[in-house]
């Protein structure tokens, strides 16, 4: 398939990647060109301009939050003015729910066809071609794109006709991320003021109930208060619930333990820890306890 | 080492057998003689009171709550008359902290020793000697015990010289636990309220977050609303996070995702639901979004 | 001095008429131009356009909402378009702060001065020019303005030099009001499911600790569970708490209580309910204690 | 009537005065004997123990606690012991609804009639007969009670017959006033940190929707951030704001807003802060906010 790639940042390099290796014509497009270089080399055509990414059956689109996306797809010469009718835009960003709604509209609007497609995995799942796809759209649409998903993930959830609803499940991880956070600095701001020692602790809870790699993760940084360099800031974490909540009030679903996240971020940035890793919204549990002060 | 084991219900039978087939001479005792036969097939001896469980060098106690381990150590002929002066009394049983703090003082005021040793594991693994053992309390009490912790467990955390401290990590899990519960709850409202088959959901979460056998056990009854019959019932799950939130104020320490839990339960408990399963708090997001009914 | 009012609703009527009456010469526009003959019987001149309203010093705009403000402001013909430079438009409608800060800018821009001046008090206050006013804008604008407010409040409370800020005391208001609700809908609960009487218990709270009218109106109508017909809908409450959380998220100031407020509001509004009064977010309180079905 | 009063701080020693003014025989107990004198130079007689002063029809007890009331009742010569059958025992302490229950209980198994009374109102009140009264009790013990109750109090509530349900309201009053510090606090904080002085701020709202001394009394202290001395302790509105949420529970009542005051109160306490005046929470929000550090 003749496919266009519009973002390479870690994730999108190893997506894209993977499609050249699947013997797809691959056309990359990147705002900053050095990384187009290393696909190039793989395989790949380089796009001097999004329209230029935009001449094959589809293009995918991975990039940083809806700001960029929109520069892309409604800027002059972007994707929806390139894009052929009944070609297919999958958009792979974390995106807000409001945005692949408009999307979805503006796509149809043009004779052309949106799918989102957000993954779940880290960069190095990226690159292995390990990624977990949630795809939603018209079944036509997502119909001809299997070997596409196949090409970048393990495995492909198909979950709604409504594009949207595929980035309100992407949202919904970071919630449930978030809230092991939250969770995580409670007992240990609890059991820490007992005496007891939070390395120690966050593996008899890893090694217990909680094996699942989020809790090794959040709850070794969290243990070790180590929030920096940042793996996700807590500013972009602040967004991500955001975006959550922001969906949740569309449907009118009142989400608590969201709310009290939002709280725990806005007084994180509020102390100017914006910049930490978003785990140190566990740091706040201790300081009402008194025992240390936020990160 | 010669070993009474007071309590054998499914836990404690476990237990007791695998301290028997680590060759010590074991005498159990249950307040309903019938699971009493079984250990003795086993090699254990039987005791008809209490009193007569006390006459080694260690008791362990494995019992249902607060009131079953006050009824058995300060109880006429209870362990506190009965055991010998350097004799350590080992506490499995999940209790409070000021349990746990009143059972320190009682037994050291009669120059007996205390020990705390709750369990995380279900049945089968306390059945295959694979628990894992959270212990505390003075080095000198413990250390004599390493091997028996060492027949029970696949491994032992000792966390503290304070035996409490025990019993609120094994306290402070359960109320990991329920923060799972409620934050599936939550997130399977909103994905649901946009058309997301909640098993789906599940599905997509434990295989790319969420790999912790806690997120399947409970994501999946959340999802299949199967409330009945309850592995651990709404009413007991309340009396946990109670525990938690009592030691929690004992040592200053706010816990607003566990005063949440504490009102879901309180609100399921008053919608006459405490006899499902505690996850059926997950319900209670799902309600609030006009989506269905508490369970 | 030759002033414009836009907006004849309850509250702007009663405004428009009592500047009449001090002497000002006003000239009035309404959308439904039925509102608009009784002011021209008590001496204000009738405008057809927006634009007729802005050909004097000063206008005032008393609208539902930021929707209609931005209508009468940035339309074809508007306000903007409209007013003199040097002109000041006095905002008095309850809107967010961040179309209050967009005004700001925009009138600035066009050189013209913009105030903000939103009102606490009823229509029957409004009628009386017993209303308080609180205003927020550059010195030089507002200097020249206080005998019109004078002729529509008992008072005037200059709270900053950015109009925005006026706004947000008043949105805070509405915060308020909204958390004394929830508290006497907890407290009703409570008391009611020991047996004492709503009514009798919102009489003893009113006759003691908390004589201010919030209290009688918004207790009396929970006590007897009268939400309708609505003074104030739950539709109109959540988004007055959204505007309040939106501000508070721009500050990045946590408002627990509010988070609170938006998740009962939402429920409400899930549940069907939007439509009564907002004082309806009480009986979530009971439904939770089992007492009562949401209204 | 042949009374006797126990406990004479600054609510008793005016509710004992009044009781002598209004031509009954008070014998009056207080554990200090300093403050005994005043009351007997108007007209009262000095018991020198607990019992003499129950030698009468009725006797009063308003104490500081739960404790201090056990002691007085279940002590040895204690009330129990020491009042006729039939004779009355009128509470009028802010004390736990568990222990009403269980002096409800014990006096009539002790043949003896019991009431709760708690009251409404600052000393000034008590001293000038205008104090609120919240009575419950059985019938046939109340009804001989009304001139005492009206020789104390302006106006009398007759809520229950259940003597637990006044004590239950009292302290629900202490819970809405923690309460309206909280969202002042809140407020303040979201205002404060766009500008506006918390002064003038907590002038507008008392001048405009909450005129009741409450807010004047609690925003001024805030707005000053005048926490010492304490007019009542934070560890004292800890203690009553978690007899609400004890008594909640029993009744199956979720409070969120108390529970949210629960982790306030638990947060100054870890702060090293109980011992300012409980208004203090309202520095919380400000602290997460970035405002100022807690008070």
């Amino acid at each position: 398939m003749k496919i266009g790639f519009i973002g390479l940042g870690k994730m999108g390099s190893g997506m894209a990647a993977n499609l050249v290796h699947a013997g797809h014509r691959v056309t990359v497009y990147n705002r900053s060109p050095a990384k187009v270089e290393a696909l190039v080399e793989q395989g790949a055509t380089r796009a001097s301009t999004v329209a230029e990414a935009c001449r094959g059956d589809v293009v995918f689109t991975m990039l940083a939050d809806d700001t960029a996306v929109e520069d892309v797809v409604f800027g002059a010469d972007g994707i929806l003015a390139a894009l052929s009718r009944g070609a297919t835009h999958i958009s792979s960003s974390t995106i807000s729910v409001a945005l692949s709604q408009r999307l979805t509209a503006a796509h149809r609007d043009a004779g052309q066809r949106y799918v989102a497609a957000p993954v779940f995995g880290r960069p190095e799942a990226a690159a292995a071609a390990k990624l977990f796809v949630v795809a939603a759209g018209a079944p036509q649409a997502l119909e001809p794109l299997t070997s596409l998903f196949d090409a970048i993930g393990q495995r492909t959830f198909v979950v709604s006709g409504q594009p949207a609803a595929a980035n309100l499940v992407k949202l919904s991880g970071n919630f449930m991320l978030a809230s092991v956070i939250e969770s995580i600095g409670e007992a240990v701001a609890l059991v820490g003021k007992a005496g007891v020692d939070p390395l120690q602790y966050v593996d008899i809870l890893t090694s217990t109930l909680f094996s699942a790699p989020a809790y090794q993760t959040y709850g070794g940084l969290i243990a070790r208060r180590e929030f920096e360099p940042a793996g996700f800031t807590a500013t972009l974490g602040l967004k991500d619930i955001q975006l959550v909540l922001a969906a949740a009030e569309e449907l009118a679903v009142p989400l608590p333990v969201a709310s009290l996240l939002r709280d725990r971020f806005l007084a994180l940035q509020a102390g100017g820890a914006g910049h930490l890793d978003w785990s140190a919204i566990a740091t706040l549990a201790g300081r009402d306890a008194g025992l240390n002060h936020p990160a």
